[in-house]
């Protein structure tokens, strides 16, 4: 038995995170569910819990890994998903989310993560975190499925701004490849331009301009620019990274999202269609099994909050322990390797102004 | 033995296509090999092949249910795949695209069919076919598979521009609803404007405008708005008609259609791992043929272009046979029901000023 080993290095464990365990679709109970999840496979980690403290304390004494692992902080109220950013700006202080984040600035934990209010959360960790010197706007990337050795391409933004100006897209190209080098171990990213067309005279004003900016400054930073890219390379291998402004990105992977669960459900149909589609769905069990681990969303949760002194991942607002563990996953992961520094050092070395 | 009345119909068939044969990946034949399959599958059509005479009088030769069905127009050059828009307006009178297009024009046919560049059939159509009264921008309107009853969603625009202003989104609302009434014969569709949240206060200038616009002028245009939808929606059931720029539209085309295609070669893989699987797979192969149909994007072959005097069919570049033939099977759908005089009539009785 290792238990008692087990047990030791709980304690030495290095990585903090801060976890609001409130605001998701399905109570804090997923959320502590998917933190004994974690904590059973990486030794290496602890958390700060916020939320109401006796429910908290109830759950985490019914999950024996999480037992001196876990520091829980009394945060009564909750931001809701109906909470205008502005509002939440201005009314949070008692909030689980306000709390979580508070616990990054003060540099108790590395990361911070919530289910909550994308809105609410990206509004309280500008607020709190405040943006990283040289960034005007700060981005969520997410990590989309694609053909790629490495299973998936870094997109940014998907919503945390609805526009960006080409400033804002060529800081957007320098942290998505920071995000891949570290998140996805590529020594040397490719980046694509998000375009309706391949070609150099095509699209907006701001992304024409975009491409100059970002082709005049990858040799520098040190990945490649393979151009414009169109939506069909979102899921595809000729770049590693997708840029883009939030409106468009988080119409695209919704989009994305959207088509695989209509295709999952009709595969569904065509298998229960007749008794021998019904039996090769029996023989096929495993590998059907092995498809949807490579697609489930729940496995790759977690949108990475990039440009703020201190890294937030968001998990999807449904996450059940499967998703709060994936997105605990990538939390530590990034908390490990310092990302925030390294990204902080990556936008700081860019020469030119910043724009107002 | 039908034949001999077959002929007969065919000689007195009713509707006439215009068809591009040039331009498309797979050259002419996979073209005149989708107009015989049409022409099998429905009498009452007929066909103006453009092209270089010669060549398609060889390929027409070999399908006997082409006979006597097809008018073949001299046309040496051909439109291609790089040609810029603007070069291709002012130098295309001898392209096969250009001879298509002007056989609307000349009220010969109904309806014109082309699987080559996009750019240049709208910038060609709008030149030769003109814009419909009441509307300053056309839009490419495409069916996008969904949860809905009817099998699909109409999304548009899907990339005739990469700009739209409130005033145009009201009319792509219009165009769409007309659309999807005629096309998919739904009597009172559901419009939703595509935006970040379905939130009012959410998203672009433009969209609030949109919004507003769109509330005012449905209850008399006789559809339903549901207000802001987001890009899961697209392929869902909570509307039926997609209302976007056409930036946006063509980034979440392109989107789901490469996630798509990245979930089909997974299953692909899935299948092939185990002796188990592979098992499994022929026993499913029907059940997987069947939902190959349902997603298939050749079998919804076609953005259609709205908003101009004379309705075009673009079909995907990569078409073979069974594309061409899909899109014939819209064009001739949207010839039989005289659709261009409907949508005129629709956007014509928009009150209020164009806007310049």
């Amino acid at each position: 038995m290792t238990a008692q080993t087990d047990q030791a290095d709980a304690k030495a464990a290095r990585i903090t995170i801060s976890v609001d365990a409130m605001g998701g679709d399905n109570g804090p109970a997923a959320v502590i569910a998917g933190c004994s999840t974690s904590a059973q496979k990486n030794d290496n980690i602890r958390f700060i819990l916020h939320g109401p403290a006796e429910e908290l304390k109830a759950l985490v004494a019914r999950k024996r890994v999480l037992e001196g692992r876990c520091d829980i902080r009394h945060a009564p109220d909750v931001v809701s998903m109906n909470d205008k950013p502005g509002q939440v700006v201005r009314n949070s202080k008692g909030t689980s989310m306000w709390s979580a984040i508070e616990a990054v600035r003060d540099g108790e934990a590395s990361v911070a993560i919530s289910c909550g209010n994308t809105g609410a959360l990206m509004a309280l960790s500008m607020i709190r975190l405040r943006k990283l010197p040289g960034v005007n706007r700060p981005a969520i990337a997410v990590l989309y499925p694609s053909s790629n050795p490495q299973g998936f391409n870094v997109m940014l933004d998907v919503g945390a701004d609805i526009r960006a100006d080409a400033d804002d897209l060529l800081r957007f190209a320098l942290m998505g490849m920071s995000y891949a080098r570290n998140g996805l171990d590529l020594p040397r990213p490719r980046v694509g331009l998000l375009n309706v067309g391949t070609e150099e005279h095509k699209g907006r004003t701001e992304l024409k301009e975009a491409y100059e900016l970002i082709r005049d400054h990858h040799e520098e930073a040190g990945f490649e620019f393979v151009g414009f890219v169109e939506g069909g390379d979102i899921a595809g291998d000729v770049c590693d990274v997708i840029v883009t402004d939030g409106f468009t990105g988080n119409v695209a992977i919704k989009t994305g999202e959207g088509t695989a669960s209509l295709i999952g459900d009709r595969l569904r149909e065509a298998f229960r269609y007749s008794p021998l589609s019904m039996l090769a769905s029996l023989l096929a069990y495993t590998s059907l099994n092995r498809l949807k681990k490579k697609i489930d969303p729940r496995r790759v949760n977690g949108g990475v909050f990039l440009g703020l002194n201190g890294t937030v991942v968001k998990s999807h607002g449904s996450a059940d322990a499967t998703g709060v563990s994936a997105a605990i996953r990538l939390a530590a992961q990034l908390a490990d390797i310092q990302f925030t520094d390294k990204l902080a050092a990556r936008v700081a070395g860019l020469p030119g102004e910043e724009t107002p």
